[in-house]
């Protein structure tokens, strides 16, 4: 079969991970090494870059600066959170990408992002093809959180599992030093799976780490949390809480709002705007705490975006399957594959490893993969063993970032524009 | 000269750092092998473990849990904020230390800790020299803030340096991914010194960092920092601000306590307890610019207590250093020094290096030192070169953490206390 002739594009979205640009990189130099492949244009900002027309020439790029990708964090071409209309509804986007498609006779596009970026590469793919515009259409896939369906992990959680536990270590040893009693709260991402929060729970099998994790799959109960927690502080005086961001009572609400006045910001995509819920659970425990006499030092701490961008701590696991990944949807694509996702399936047997395989992107985009109930104790406020065995083998290994000056030396581009040219 | 012969008892005291361990590390493996010492003890939280007799048999440990130290954060032996009274006033702590020393026959007294600490270490060298008995009292410096005076830097320092630069330079990144406008306020240990939020140009240096460094060493003015904000903010639409959390307006009032609705708690040294100041920050820039019609991801980013823990990333030159700095207490010690504190004093050249000094207990204790008004440039908000030629030395070289399956392998000591045995 002949392979299909034209300009790429690769583009990013949704929250950054550390090895979000290695996806790029692993399809970008594929693509530059192909002689199907006109010209290797990057998006700045995902879509919006298409919309705008900003689009990087990926080939003015000194390779060794495409190289470094694979360990600097934050989606380097930009992301954004830009939500198509339905083609049914407003096609104004969507003949708008059909234009700057045509204008650089762009025949594969590579979008690398989460369930909604999916989603986003689902409707572009249909959209293309009910125009006759032949292009081929690939989601490569990322998120610290963990919860795309039809694959057995995202590239991007392992990096920021390795990160989680090996801080909730440190902070765990930390946090007991004075042996005078604590109570440590934890905040970590994800609003409706609790993949990231569940790694806590490595901390507390290779040293220190949280005593209770409860995740956004399991209703919370703050008269539970104030039980669980006093009853450790009891036995031990020294306690770690491991919180998600997203965690809900029994009727569906946040429990980061019982401690805030206003309503909650919204982002683009309708998701409630998170943050400050340890420190607050913390200040709740400690309101409860100091009436039964109990002096602790009270701690929330929230690991904000350092979770989801700490490169420095990133698994070499992770880096390579996201390197993989994005090398794979180009040589998928190449081969004639569209309209897919990169997946990965993990082979049975003692000793880890992952087929790739391709999924129908329609599958993926919107749904929802969830910690299993049966991976969390019967409580709700820990996991079980064979969670860890799932995550084990995804932090495995270390990163061999480039140190210069006693710092990271992450990848600089250039980022000369297409139609500048 | 004989040198004195008996037992050796260390503490550690104060705020943790990546390195604290280190440094009992090079005083306990040169006292298991010195003739002098007949039993080398290790302090249970400091002073606290000295006044309850709960002591630690160094020689019952494994040497390679003692290697491990190296790369063990967190105050392994256990921390205390314990503070002395004054012997003149009442000398019951003293006489019960003086007893133990006694009961054990210690002639070797070594503590790593800051200026309080160092205020506790002059107090009993001069209690025990009144009372005739013979001991060597040195302490061992320590403390992420580096604010100690009459040393170059402070083992610990480096480390968290090092740290904060990398994590600035990460979340620099990350937070501006979008290129949709973004305040990011991270806010800083350092009560009084603004040494580690200094750090945090070198981020800006090698990438990406805050835009605004605010110390403690100037006053904070509301409106400036709203107007620095704004103009930077409008010219380049990401604006990131790093914050000591001690920062004080020109009446010497706190800027977290105009956030504050209740009198913060104090510690046992008088210190106001922080927290909260960079999502304060955040909120209030926030308040401020939407007003203005500005839509920017606001965000308030608090280090805590990862920015003194993260062993994996510590710097190499300090472990080193922190290493050397109890060695050097005990080797000074066994040869007749009493009453000092180990020191680095920085030697003139192009390349970094540090000779050890001893220096009077008593002119450390309580005494601190500041960032000098010529490394802070002219409108307070950001720092000149020769801070950055003072710093950037310190955080040189990477970590030989080991890590096994996929975390960091941490030591693990028995603790057998020496009244059970």
């Amino acid at each position: 079969m002949e392979k299909l002739k034209g300009s790429l594009i690769i583009g990013q979205s949704g929250g950054p991970t550390s090895v979000i640009n290695a996806s790029v990189q692993g399809c970008v130099e594929a693509a530059l090494n192909s002689p199907s492949v006109t010209r290797v244009l990057g998006a700045s900002h995902g879509i919006r870059g298409i919309l705008d027309d900003r689009l990087y020439d990926m080939r003015m790029e000194d390779p060794e600066e495409i190289a470094r990708m694979r360990h600097t964090p934050a989606a380097i071409l930009g992301s954004c959170r830009y939500k198509l209309a339905d083609a049914m509804t407003d096609d104004t986007d969507y003949q708008r990408l059909l234009d700057v498609f045509r204008k650089y006779d762009v025949r594969y596009f590579f979008y690398n992002g989460g369930n909604d970026s999916m989603d986003t590469c689902s409707k572009i793919s249909a959209f293309m093809s009910q125009n006759g515009y032949e292009c081929k259409v690939m989601g490569i896939p990322k998120t610290i959180d963990n919860d795309l369906a039809l694959t057995d992990h995202c590239p991007g959680y392992g990096s920021a599992a390795k990160y989680v536990a090996t801080t909730c270590m440190e902070v765990g040893l930390d946090a007991r030093a004075y042996g005078e009693g604590s109570i440590t709260v934890i905040e970590i991402m994800g609003r409706n799976a609790g993949w990231l929060t569940a790694a806590s729970g490595l901390a507390k099998i290779y040293g220190a780490g949280p005593d209770l994790i409860y995740l956004p799959e399991m209703h919370f109960d703050l008269a539970d949390f104030i039980s669980d927690v006093k009853r450790i502080y009891d036995r031990q005086r020294d306690v770690m809480v491991a919180v998600s961001e997203g965690i809900m009572d029994k009727n569906g609400t946040y429990i980061s709002s019982y401690f805030s006045d206003t309503a909650k910001d919204k982002d683009a995509f309708g998701h409630a705007q998170m943050g400050g819920l340890a420190a607050s659970l913390a200040n709740f425990a400690n309101a409860n705490f100091s009436s039964a006499k109990i002096k602790a030092k009270v701690r929330g701490i929230e690991l904000s975006l350092l979770q989801r961008c700490a490169s420095h701590m990133a698994s070499r696991t992770d880096i390579e399957e996201a390197y993989l990944a994005g090398r794979a949807a180009f040589e998928a694509a190449e081969s004639g594959v569209s309209d897919k996702m990169v997946a990965f399936r993990r082979e049975p047997g003692a000793v880890y490893s992952c087929a790739i395989e391709m999924v129908d992107l329609v599958d993926v985009a919107n749904a929802e993969k969830k910690v299993p109930r049966e991976w969390i104790n019967a409580a709700g406020n820990g996991m079980l063993e064979p969670f860890f065995e799932y995550v084990m083998p995804l932090i495995q290994g270390e990163t061999e970032q480039e140190m210069v000056n006693g710092v990271p030396r992450f990848a600089r581009l250039k980022k000369i524009m297409t139609r500048d040219m």
